[in-house]
């Protein structure tokens, strides 16, 4: 989760909203690591999971990240929740909860949905402060 | 739709679960259209919808399509669906249901859950039989 903090922290300083992600393989070291790109990229799907995800299973030449772990700073939204569950990982560890734009513990819940082929496991609140306080003071400076 | 249609013709012809997108704009006329590069990209988010709106706002060089509408022909996953809210697509037409792995008016149901800011106006059924017919000959096959 520290690198997956430092990867918010760069976003926040090229003025993205600071989320980061890291993936994981089963040994627990890092395939992959990515921040934020929406505004970079002019591409609203370019969320730091999406990002890390796709470069991990890259990165192995693979589909399924069948025994990593996604790692990320903020609770995925719906897109990112989904996604996870596509690309198999075995599990989600995140950092802040996010009643207003989460997928997993909030709104769509889509892990929950008895359509959900493949949910991980969940690990909420890891960090949670830290992960938090780089959003509100993102968005405190902008307001 | 029709051109939705015939991208999910080439994607099966590729060996990729049939499904094809098109985006158009607000006089309807196509900004991008995508098939299904799941297997291609060895990339599980590359579902014909992430492409399609991923290009079209590419095409305009700005982060929203407003006035857009996504065509697809089955029901999107939670992952497109939420793609089509974040990318703000004013309308999304699907060809045929998917009770199974569906989003929208199945499983998950990201645009009726209350932390949805964007919620597209949606169409349903449009073509399903045809495009319905593509997927299950396609999986009849490989069984």
């Amino acid at each position: 989760m520290a690198l997956a903090l430092e990867e918010a922290r760069a976003a926040a300083a090229r003025g993205e909203v600071p989320v980061g992600a890291v993936v994981t393989d089963a040994a627990g070291t890092p395939l992959s690591r990515a921040g934020n790109e929406v505004e970079a990229r002019r591409d609203p799907s370019a969320h730091a999971e999406i990002l890390a995800l796709r470069a991990a299973a890259g990165r192995l030449g693979r589909k399924w990240l069948a025994d990593g772990t996604l790692w990320v700073t903020l609770e995925p939204c719906p897109m990112c929740a989904q996604a996870a569950s596509l690309f198999r990982v075995r599990r989600v560890v995140f950092g802040a909860y996010d009643p207003k734009g989460g997928g997993v513990e909030h709104g769509a819940r889509v892990f929950a949905a008895p359509s959900c082929h493949h949910a991980p496991e969940v690990v909420g609140g890891v960090r949670e402060t830290e992960a938090g306080g780089l959003l509100r003071a993102f968005f405190a400076e902008r307001r």
